[in-house]
């Protein structure tokens, strides 16, 4: 089939490989001519700007979004409504909130235009060599576009989850859990760190990462980071937070879920990011007031 | 190899079935009859007590335990010192606890029997065709029983961990990691269940498990829970723990190691096993006395 | 002063007869007219309408919302608009979000109406013997009508706070420690409650309202709750949570603040509110899968 | 009353002054002979050791300790055994674990000397002019000392709680309250200050110390440490555990109950006195893995 893809950062370069591997054409833009360039000479038909892409496609049209959530896309669909025609289709596979994508989806229907967001999973290996999708849209128009998936997919890597902000939101869900996993993981290996015995990290890791019930791609991961430095010593404990883990919890608090542990997963990441925490400040002093216990100073 | 083994529950009988494909001679023993039955009918040779065991293996000696921790492994070591002697070996397989085990090693090591604690993981699946194993004990004996783990593991699925406690203290760690991704996971479908979407729970856990950040065994088993009982209808939330979560947040505590995501999702299994709390009743009631706020009547 | 007082649910009756009590004169109107005739009854100038209520105010005319948030807000505020005229005030004493106090601020203001975001704590009682509350909006405006707040708190009980949002938003956060110290007290009471001693708890708590570290308002209602009900038989710990608690976590989402004590705190009151959850129901299905851990049926 | 008070720390001396105050007579010891002096010269008797504290007691003999729980406690008790007799009385106010202190009143119950324990509550303040104390031993015997309690606590500030234990297992729940509470205070002005608005934080702890549901001790400490340090810019948030929270979270997790919150404060003391935590380091480094999000070095 032939894409026209928009963002050539990590995701969508190697997306754009994994497409032409398996036979399909893409046209590709980004705001960046050195990143248009460089897929180009891996065989992509490169554009110079949105409409430029746009004219290069056959009707009906397939538009994929590789690009960061929020502003970027909103803008990049602004750009798109008077470009494209009725019957078009717009992939949005970044990281958006579902409520984004629900609003951009009534909005593209009116005129026509078919939205699917798309929560991608699997990392920069994943999209390079086979992906992980959930999938909302239009349950009849996802079959006209259900073999672009099929094939940068790896076997059994994609779903189609319903309605328009479906697949936003269960990859939303997905970094939720994937917070908790990843802070269990952590935790375990502090335990082990700050334990009586004397491990070999990495050699942990690679057992668990083989027939143990915690063995999966981030075990494995976890062995591999050990490999290149056994103790972490060359890299600081502070952990980002890139909207999805906080968003979950924001979800569970509307729908009054209970998820204490994706919660403290993505508390324990701000606090990562704090050198000092007022919170401890305030503790700190209170002990000092009541039991004289000497505080230490900033 | 020739093996006593004592214990023939589910992992167990399991264990025996997997050392005997590859080939070992499998001496078994159960306090219940049927059990050693059941496994002889399989091939190995039935023993009627402990001592009997014994007396049908030719020294060195390798007794491997497969029973609950606690008592039943204290009984079962008593029980094998005047029947066991030196040069002979004691592998203990069940989920002990690390400082059990230790005292285990340094009684026998009197006596000139060596012992290895074992931390087996994979479940019944894994002990039939290709466990995990985390194993502590002496480095050069340990060479002499390799080939037991290495033939009913999975491929690089052991691993040495040092000095005896450190099999059991690896073990216990990999379960509190267990217990905050099965929260972790647990929360995220919560999350999809009172969502705005409609989500098929087992195309979901299908999709996360091939390709995703967080594919791995308890995705899989999650997809086939929910093939089987699509809403979980016919099962209650009631999450027991077995002591090695508990143990993890002990031990965290006694290193002063930060683990909030595991102590949360043990406290959590608690809460599960309660109908109602106390905790939930002192707050209701607060509120009714400060706000007014109706309680609603046990 | 001359207040007219909107909402005399628990809350407003009370403070209506607090005012009263300093001298103040009450223009009081609700919807449901038996609150008016009750509050008239003991003094209180009774309207009949919204229009009424505005009517019998003097100019500078001052207007005080004890109603709940969200919509009953916002369509009062929508009804006084063309009713009040600049110079006047409006006193939104509910709790409301902080966000939504800023945007009615700035929409006032284009009518040179003055409004302030009152958080009120301290319960029924203290609205009628003396309240504690957080005042934000015009600095020197607030000098005008400080008196009704001196005069219907608790000495040292009333704290300016800064432009409008800032009392709603302290309120918010007052709230959110509520619902963490009030969980604190729950799970002690609990450990008491399990642990192998038979405490009179009503006697614990009247303890450790006189002297110790944890004195407070909170302790000295739960004795008050034990006296009442020693063991709590009569109430279900089910908890509920009205808004702030939430609005905390929210907004430490927004800024990145580490609140996990809170955070779990609320989750609490979402597990409290379920008779079975979801996530247990995955966590239990998946220890059946693997390990053949019996489940319990639904 | 006369009484033999061992320990002359700040809390120790706190309570000689507070007894004397009161009428008793102090025979007094510790192993710093400063303070005996200090002590001496605010009217107390002073002892050069235990044996001669002993000896200048009148049978039955009342012993105070007021040292460190653990190995002083039991190096005390050791030495006291062969001085006391039958009938006398060791009062045991640390803060001592109470399953040591049942072992205590088990062993002294065979030599007929009646042992207390006493959880202390209130700080050196209260020490001095009111203290809180929860007491537990032989419930006739208490009545003999029952007079030094009510005139060292504040009014209604002691409570009997039963056999032997029952004072150490309350002030452990006590102080794990504590460590909830002051968690809770602590992220609730964390999000103040965070937030969008600049507050007084001494005004706003002022505030809700007076007429607010979150009134209490700890309140007012909060408003006594902003108004010595504004911003508390000169103390490092580093929160030490002195014990019995983490005693509350391994009764906890004895007796199956779910204390979530209280275990989360106490894990944030253990993160606060790290600069940096394992846990995060694996974290970073599994992001880095699959996002190649870049991490930041150590």
């Amino acid at each position: 089939m032939q894409v026209g893809l928009i963002g050539l950062g990590k995701m969508g370069h190697n997306l754009a490989l994994n497409m032409m591997d398996h036979g399909h054409q893409v046209v590709a833009y980004d705001l960046h001519k050195a990143a248009v360039d460089a897929v180009a000479k891996d065989g992509a038909t490169p554009a110079s700007s949105v409409s430029d892409l746009v004219s290069k496609l056959t009707p009906p049209r397939i538009v994929w979004l590789m690009v960061p959530h929020g502003k970027p896309v909103d803008n990049l669909i602004d750009q798109l409504k008077p470009l494209l025609q009725s019957g078009d289709i717009i992939i949005e596979g970044g990281n958006s909130h579902y409520k984004d994508s629900i609003r951009h989806a009534e909005d593209l229907k009116k005129l026509g235009i078919h939205f699917f967001d798309v929560g991608t999973s699997g990392g920069m290996e994943g999209a390079r060599h086979g992906a992980c999708y959930m999938i909302g849209g239009d349950p009849e128009v996802f079959k006209t576009i259900e073999p672009l998936f099929r094939d940068t997919a790896v076997p059994n890597g994609y779903v189609y989850t319903g309605r328009a902000g479906s697949g936003h939101f269960a990859k939303m869900v997905h970094n939720g859990i994937e917070y908790g996993m990843m802070a269990a993981i952590g935790e375990g290996f502090e335990v082990l760190e700050k334990g009586p015995f004397d491990y070999n990290f990495a050699e942990i890791a690679r057992c668990w990462s083989n027939g143990s019930v915690i063995r999966g791609w981030l075990m494995e991961l976890a062995e591999k980071s050990f490999r290149e430095d056994p103790r972490l010593d060359k890299i600081k404990g502070v952990v980002h937070a890139s909207g999805e883990g906080q968003w979950t919890v924001q979800e569970a608090l509307e729908v009054e879920a209970a998820v204490p542990v994706i919660a403290t997963s993505v508390m324990m990441r701000y606090r990562s990011m704090q050198d000092d925490s007022f919170s401890g400040k305030v503790q700190a002093a209170l002990r000092n007031e009541f039991g004289g216990h000497a505080v230490e100073h900033a």
